[in-house]
């Protein structure tokens, strides 16, 4: 808390705002039950000691957690409750998914304080893992690489996405994870959509199926994605998969301290381009990931912040021709004082299965 | 989403902006894979058909949403893309549950117009529900009730509240719910924390035990509560229980058109206050319910909106007494032409476990 509170002022901000999610997470801990219409926040800042506002049958959940409390109780107005505890005339950062209806209250309340999102007023705060962050995400991508060196092992053809992806879930469950966030298997048209979870089509055999799978082990997440077939490639289909497997890797050579987010980005998307899928890579290169899935830095155009060790992220390059298939490879990868880590380690060649 | 409009002109609004959600699902039936901060947003006004803006790797998912699309890739800036659709000077209700980051980039864009939050602009929007979404609701707390009225056959006395926790998801999934979103299992002095969820705690015989638990059947919520006793009561339990069944009638009996929600909270409040116990009931006395477990119409001192037919929503005092126990019963109940209808109807009476 110490750190955020310098580097936002370092940021020209008067303090923090945190609400429930990741960055409270990350600051105390703290998890509320459910995150609803009552307004929990932690206030950070440079001349006072932390202080977490909440609703007051929400004070036995948070006994435990080491800062000053208020609470305030249904029926009451919470937002003049907490302004009291902020500048009226300060600059402070905001949790990027605080409810917008708390923002609107504060807004109203302080008419003379502004507020920025916390990703855009300091997109580095949760990004520069410690040791043992950077442990906790390698222990949760040896479980999803795991669970893929099982997957392929069942079988594809004649079953429906909706199974595998249960196969999916079960083995990330059954290596630790907590919590399964996504089972995306998407079978050859159904692979082009990149956000295809998984549905109703049986797999069939020549099939291109994407298997992008995670959530969260011991609070760090997973997330990796491999591009299998059923039965043998076409030679066109393979071409297609060594494409993206090149610009995975591509992008990958490319992470080093010093390189600025926007260029792993661009060193996938050359490759692509040059083999003439640019119009089929439809998504940035990669996100962050620690105690959230998606989370600062995000590899994309215009991102110029550079690689610090600590940081990491995916790369996740990937070609959707639509009607017919998707190929994307993804793994996560660490920043090192001299180049990447991975903490995927599966094969990047095309898995045939049956 | 015309009726929508409509309402929104007669509060004085330009339009309302729908973000995913139970407003989005409402409206739509659509449900992104995951609320991200990559911005989805409806739009809605009086001028203009119904407009969706999202991202174009989710374009896939939305296919079958029968709205206008525009869709902006990642490493383009949404909101002045948004921001187009929008009145520079409009007056616009936003989900409650829109990110603050979404907000903090159309205010940004938008410096002309203003937001207010959905449930403070248009409170009553999703609450007055239709006789399917009654139906639904009711199909919900059946499954609530066949829940309960097996958990009280399991043995409490000797186990943990996570054991008994554990059996409740069971059931309540057996039973048809798609999703469990709370069992909390509050023994002995943990029952004195409204929140509390379930821990390692070895219930004995002799404890109060609160048991309040639901999900969603169908899209539709449960939330149901009663109080349990491993093995008999002493007096001064039996009386304190009686208060809050006394509180609970009490309020359930004042439900009909046209009262303000807040008599409904006073009806059950005055009970306890004149219990003696008034300081131990710290939380209002019920919630709406739908397609979100907690929703206006709030029963709250200071909450005026009346009753209408179709609405629906939690009657759920209680006394909690810390460190030692706490009471608490909880009925979903519907507003009919001529009072209230329950939907959950398990027997309020003190029940015996082993």
């Amino acid at each position: 808390m110490e750190r955020a509170v310098a580097q936002a002022a370092g940021a020209g901000l008067t303090g923090l705002l945190v609400t429930p999610g990741p960055d409270l997470t990350y600051f105390t801990g703290y998890r509320p039950t459910a995150i609803t219409e009552r307004i929990t926040m932690l206030v950070l800042d440079a001349d006072h000691d932390p202080h977490l506002i909440l609703p007051v049958l929400e004070r036995g959940d948070a006994a435990g957690v080491p800062v000053a409390i208020t609470d305030w109780a249904d029926g009451s107005d919470p937002y003049p409750a907490a302004a009291r505890l902020l500048d009226p005339a300060g600059r402070y950062a905001i949790s990027d998914s605080a409810w917008a209806m708390h923002l609107l209250g504060l807004q109203q309340a302080l008419p003379g304080a502004s507020f920025l999102a916390m990703s855009s007023a300091l997109p580095m705060l949760r990004a520069i893992k410690g040791a043992e962050e950077v442990d906790r995400l390698a222990a949760a991508g040896a479980a999803a690489d795991a669970t893929y060196q099982e997957i392929i092992s069942v079988r594809f053809e004649g079953r429906t996405e909706h199974q595998v992806g249960t196969d999916l879930a079960g083995l990330l469950t059954g290596h630790g994870h907590s919590q399964v966030d996504f089972t995306v298997v998407g079978s050859g048209p159904n692979g082009a959509n990149p956000h295809h979870e998984m549905g109703d089509r049986v797999i069939e055999r020549g099939d291109m199926v994407v298997l992008d799978f995670g959530g969260l082990k011991d609070g760090y997440g997973s997330d990796t994605t491999r591009t299998v077939h059923v039965g043998p490639p076409t030679t066109a289909e393979q071409e297609i998969f060594d494409v993206v497997r090149r610009a995975q890797e591509t992008a990958f050579a490319a992470v080093r301290p010093g390189v600025p987010c926007q260029e792993i980005d661009r060193a996938a998307r050359r490759v692509i381009e040059e083999a003439g899928y640019g119009e089929y890579f439809i998504h940035r290169t990669g996100h962050g990931i620690g105690l959230t899935t998606h989370e600062p830095p995000y590899l994309v155009e215009g991102e110029s912040q550079v690689l610090v060790p600590g940081m990491c992220f995916s790369i996740e390059p990937g070609i959707y021709l639509p009607g017919r298939f998707g190929v994307r490879i993804e793994d996560i990868v660490t920043v090192t004082e001299t180049g990447g880590r991975r903490l995927n380690n599966t094969s990047h060649a095309l898995q045939i299965v049956t």
